[in-house]
């Protein structure tokens, strides 16, 4: 039987353990680092990471220059009071969200504007010094972390709206703004940003461009390749190139903008963003349901398509293993009946009486034919927050297990899950648990192996199973994650050489010193 | 009042006007040439076109060989039967569907598969001999003829489908299956596909994809850019690109594919997409409403978006001027009185009675408002077809009136239809017409001219007087078009140096021998 949050009593207990809303957890996620380095098991008090460049010894600084007090008086003149030196003060910078890349800049530099990124990059080609652009630093594949000393280049000043278009839903702004403040500003206009992540509370539109963040509007919205309308972004020797537009449709030569849009900042570092965001759903309710299997949740998701159309704005799943691990980790509980998976469904829709006729159409329709064996429906933004809460509070739950092996695999939906059931049993007693989430909607699974701390033998057990598996199905290694610095060597299990070479070729043109990002997308010299 | 077409006898009378249906009538648009040349009045006996090297006496033949028997030999050879010499065979595609292009290509190559097309390539390249890539021929720019004698590359014979996951609604084709033939394809499992343009009888995909093509959908489901999963090309030394793809997201390494969408086949030949279908709407109904001033068109568009939501998946506008060519030159009648502007929305949606309420709710809210002079709504697929046709038959009138000078133009909502006034005080007199229509969801306004025959004095009024008013209002000079070979120089008014720079190294890169589509896209040395 289905049970609406707002009149179950059951659903109000459920409800009382999330302390936080959605978007309070995500501050709580990715801003306080010191609050997560207490509640870690892996390392509670504090430990430090070892450096990446230790943990990979066969891998080489290339021949970039070192910094010297020139250089730093340089930049020091030209940002005053915005040049980061002190080594305590880089700690945060240097690490990965995840605390598994760690490197050792001993330089962060704060622009507030285009030019200065220009005038730092100028500076930094001419003397061949390497630079890592740097948004909030939520990145999962150290992508955003230096991987050596390269100076960071950080976009937080960089946080200026610069205009919004009501009519035709235009924003433009500076490459700094956090997404869930952009989110925040168009919502008084009636828009939405065509795009929702469980960092949004600290990561920058720049960084999301960069690394082209899918998330879960993804389904609804599509891709940044899609919705973004225009980049302004500087080239490695200073070049900046202007391609802000705040037009829905411009084919005037080569689309130059989208080279920026999940190069992961080794093309050029992107200064301002125009995107366009769709009018907000003036109504949205999430039903949360529990299924007997796999092929449960796929007939769901093909009967949602047909029934729920375009209301249809989110279709998530979880299996009982990541249930597990947000009951355990995080103290929180399920509102529906135990179940071997689980289906987030969210709507948005402008008709909030159409919506929810549709919506229990259908799952009445679901729980005749049997694929749904419980759940629930939330239809205030309160509660929906928290049911969201169970499948964004993820990443959050499995990091206090210690080490997390992250990957974020693209597969046909019909070999969807069977990949976590093979993982389960090629790593059997050695990690502390394989829990498999994702986007249905987006053929985007999840699958995180968890262990107390780093195991090179776990880690040898996990890859390159895992990315020759997918290689196998044709699926992608990094569906929306990106490679950075974790899987760049990986690239040929989802790309073909002819590609990479001309990916290569593309780096080599646009940043012929190699400066920009070093380390990371592209494979070590093969 | 509301008239619902299927209910009313006026509309009845209208359309009975109308002998085709929407395909059929593109089918006739562009399939059957030699119709069009004996209806259009400028050159009703089938006039010669002056060809493009004569009318640009300025523009010069670059340093490509000449084709050799040998290399005919060579061709024979590869392509046993599927090689046209015939000069008279060649007409059709040395001439582009608007006759404002002809060149004079002495060969039209046939291939069937990618390696073939590879193979014609490697040997160009070597060759030094110049190559125009070509699909249905319906572009509008002169960007799919040759401009003197380049080898005509035809997709026309790589039309097989190769795959459709109706789960994810992944479709994998080759680049010449013609889009109505997709859209067919596609419509037996409740998929649609993402674009629809009045060509569809005979544009192909490939085509499609390498102009960006934007077309009626776009509001709806958003640009190729986000809606591409996968593109297969060859390069122009031969060397294929793989990046086909049947995943929704894929975040390894640079997204090459990007490259090949929009750049009119100067960057590499598309010879298989791989594309997201989205669910088909179960029901469609279609408004054409006749309004007062283009004020009210905007002030309908805001209401909609906010009223209509999620099923709004087309807004339209024509002017009075658009309405009095297709009755004077198609016979066509308007199911409304007679107004200034006319709007043209539609809904498609999973709820037939929830659409029904929404819109007749949004139109009487409108009628009420005053915004909305007349109106008639169509429910059932003929009658929607047939007031479609009114806006989609557009270009086909205007041929009628003998040459067009036509202009595809981004615009910033506030200022759109500032243009089209300026444009006919400044062409007064000088033209049989001007008219101004588009895709106001789009920010899109199809601005044309027309005259008996080719005007050079009518053409120095209209150019760069329309580039330079675009320029100042940061508007877009070809929106959906492309820039091809008519609107080559004027990049600079919508594109930065430094960008176009960038685009130039990109094409040496990609193309040092420059022989894909050469006098197309990039400026003319500067």
């Amino acid at each position: 039987m289905l049970r609406l949050l707002r009149t179950s009593a059951t659903s109000g207990t459920f409800l009382k353990c999330l302390k936080s809303t959605r978007s309070e957890t995500i501050n709580f996620l990715a801003h306080d680092r010191l609050c997560l380095v207490v509640t870690r098991n892996g390392f509670a008090s504090g430990t430090q990471i070892e450096e990446t460049a230790k943990r990979y010894p066969n891998l080489k600084r290339r021949t970039f220059e070192k910094l010297s007090e020139k250089d730093v008086a340089f930049f020091e003149n030209l940002l005053p009071g915005r040049v980061v030196t002190e080594k305590s003060d880089l700690e945060g910078a240097n690490t990965d969200w995840l605390r598994t890349c760690r490197g050792s800049s001993s330089i962060l530099l704060r622009p507030k504007s285009t030019s200065e990124v220009s005038s730092i990059l100028k500076y930094c080609n001419e003397r061949k010094l390497a630079v890592v652009p740097q948004g909030g630093n939520t990145g999962l594949v150290g992508g955003s972390v230096p991987v050596f000393d390269e100076i960071i280049l950080s976009t937080q000043l960089m946080n200026e709206i610069n205009q919004l278009d009501h009519l035709s839903g235009t924003l433009q702004c500076q490459a700094g703004c956090i997404l869930a403040n952009l989110e925040e500003y168009v919502s008084d206009y009636n828009l939405t940003m065509p795009l929702d992540l469980g960092a949004k509370g600290s990561c920058h539109i720049g960084g999301n461009l960069s690394t082209n963040a899918g998330g879960v509007r993804l389904l609804r919205y599509g891709s940044l390749h899609g919705s973004v309308l225009g980049v302004e972004a500087v080239l490695a020797d200073g070049e900046v190139i202007d391609c802000m537009s705040a037009l829905r449709k411009d084919n005037t030569g080569y689309d130059v903008k989208q080279l920026f849009i999940g190069s992961e900042g080794t093309l050029g570092v992107i200064t301002a963003v125009s995107i366009l965001c769709p009018q907000k759903p003036k109504f949205s309710y999430v039903a949360f349901l529990g299924c007997k299997d796999f092929q449960a949740v796929l007939q769901i998701y093909q009967q949602a398509k047909i029934h729920l159309g375009e209301i249809l704005s989110a279709f998530e799943f979880m299996d009982s293993a990541s249930m597990d691990c947000v009951k355990q980790n995080l103290n929180l509980k399920s509102p529906v009946s135990e179940s071997p998976f689980y289906v987030l469904i969210e709507t948005g829709g402008s008709n909030g009486s159409h919506d929810e006729e549709k919506l229990n159409q259908f799952l009445e329709k679901e729980m005749n034919s049997g694929t749904i064996q419980d759940g629930t429906v939330a239809t205030d933004s309160v509660k929906i927050n928290n049911v969201w809460g169970l499948r964004e509070r993820m990443a959050e739950g499995l990091i206090i297990d210690g080490y997390n092996y992250k990957y974020d695999i693209s597969l046909p939906l019909t070999r969807f899950y069977n990949l976590v059931e093979d993982m389960r049993k090629q790593v059997d007693g050695s990690a502390t648990r394989v829990v498999g989430y994702g986007h249905v909607g987006d053929g985007n699974l999840h699958l995180n192996v968890t262990s107390p701390e780093y195991d090179d033998k776990l880690m040898k057990l996990i890859e390159p199973f895992i990315y020759d598996w997918v290689r196998e199905e044709k699926g992608s290694i990094s569906a929306e994650h990106g490679l950075g610095f974790k899987k760049r060597n990986f690239i040929y299990h989802s790309k073909s050489r002819s590609s990479v070479d001309l990916m290569k070729r593309m780096k080599s043109m646009m940043d012929p010193n190699g400066i920009l990002n070093p380390y990371k997308v592209l494979p070590d010299n093969d």
